[in-house]
């Protein structure tokens, strides 16, 4: 049987602009916090949400809040367990939503105010320690989180859900190259402390103000060579045990919460 | 065919004694730096050790540190990958170690130094965020993790992972109810630091010295009403954004932290 031709007009799919990002497909996102928060984000493309009665009493204000939630069908939750992974822990919540527009970080640096934070992840490979991240970000008011666009997991259910709703107000940036993000920081007038056990300086100790960068490398190997040269400064996190470091979202907590604590 | 009875003699089982903790089962711990701590820590019974060639290279000298360590079998990544749950991130070595003995808070009290400090955490059930508030602790110089027990999650694989060699260094504890945990600390020169959105006090305005325990309640429901009232003092960590608390582990890593930092 011949293929169909799609009909004239205006559901002929026209050509894509060159500059577009590639489509994504819509994805489940689960657990309360990132369900309200994604319902209130009217950046948000959201297409089916499935909830039980229960967890719907909680939920309805946050769900007017956005504008674009679709309308819940209610279903028990081991109907909602059999749409989602194995092992969510969706707490009687999931909604199918597309991805949010990833700004690049020239687009966000535009709109930076000038007393800015934002951490940088050199190679952060585990969804859940970037969402803790993202979670840690926003609640001590830091503005993005920029990743390394070949290493950093997909923004998945299971980042949303550990980012616990930070997912909808810190920007998540994709960088190509990480030592050139650092470069176009610090042409934007941030100062880059890169976070390293051999660090000159303490966090404690390091000049914290005005607009900053802080960078993190993988758990296991630290900054790679050529992303420490990119830093300003070195600080480290004074540790005293016989662990050599932090988790990266815990480390990534406390250089937020030092920066958060001297800008006051 | 009639079951054999046991032969008579040394091999008799004896009644165990009252006192006794139940028999756990061996468990496999993988991860480089999770079995090598197993395997440098003299307390471990260790039973089986499989590894890839190159991972051994970097590992056999932590393995002579014990004294415990059996013979290596040389597998390849994929016959390890066999042994272990889905998806467990081994990087090339699994070790099957017998777990642990828990001490009883009122065994580790007795051994305490004046100024320590301890991490109370009140239904926690996640074992990654219990082992890296393991490797928080050991970091900025903790000694103890008090869990309750029924929520507790075991010290399996995840937790040791999770830890990075940590639950070979800091004590977890299994308290059953951890008002009275509270109570014998108390008893034992504790102050007891209630970690709390609504504390009277920020951690850095608090007098974190002397004998501490810093107690942090689920990343849900934060501290239940008896724990909270057991609690000396509520203190905050003050937080600006939109998301209302942090990740356990992130909370305990600047728990910690602010606490390392007053004590010099």
């Amino acid at each position: 049987m011949p293929k169909r031709r799609p009909p004239r007009g205006e559901h002929v799919r026209r050509p894509r602009p060159k500059s577009a990002k590639p489509d994504h497909t819509a994805q489940w996102l689960y657990g309360v916090h990132a369900v309200a928060a994604a319902l209130a984000n009217p950046q948000r493309r959201c297409r089916r949400l499935v909830v039980t009665h229960e967890c719907w009493r909680d939920l309805a204000a946050a769900a007017e809040k956005g504008g674009d939630a679709p309308t819940p069908e209610f279903l028990d939750r081991h109907e909602i367990d059999r749409l989602l992974q194995p092992g969510a822990v969706h707490q009687g919540i999931a909604l199918l939503a597309d991805p949010l527009p990833e700004p690049d970080l020239s687009e966000i640096l535009a709109d930076l105010p000038d007393r800015a934070v934002v951490i940088v992840l050199d190679q952060a490979t585990d969804p859940r320690n970037v969402g803790a991240v993202l979670r840690s970000a926003d609640a001590f008011g830091a503005a993005a989180v920029i990743v390394q666009d070949r290493h950093a997991p997909e923004a998945t259910a299971a980042m949303a859900k550990a980012a616990s709703g930070a997912l909808e107000t810190v920007a998540l940036v994709r960088a190509v190259n990480i030592a050139r993000a650092l470069s176009e920081l610090k042409e934007a007038g941030f100062w880059c402390f890169g976070l390293d056990a051999r660090g000159d300086t303490t966090l404690a100790e390091a000049d914290l103000s005005g607009r900053i960068a802080l960078v993190l490398g993988s758990e296991g190997k630290g900054l790679r060579p050529l992303v420490r040269q990119s830093c300003d400064i070195l600080a480290r996190i004074p540790l005293g045990g016989t662990v050599d470091s932090l988790n990266l979202s815990n480390a990534a907590a406390v250089a937020l919460y030092e920066a958060a604590g001297k800008r006051g």
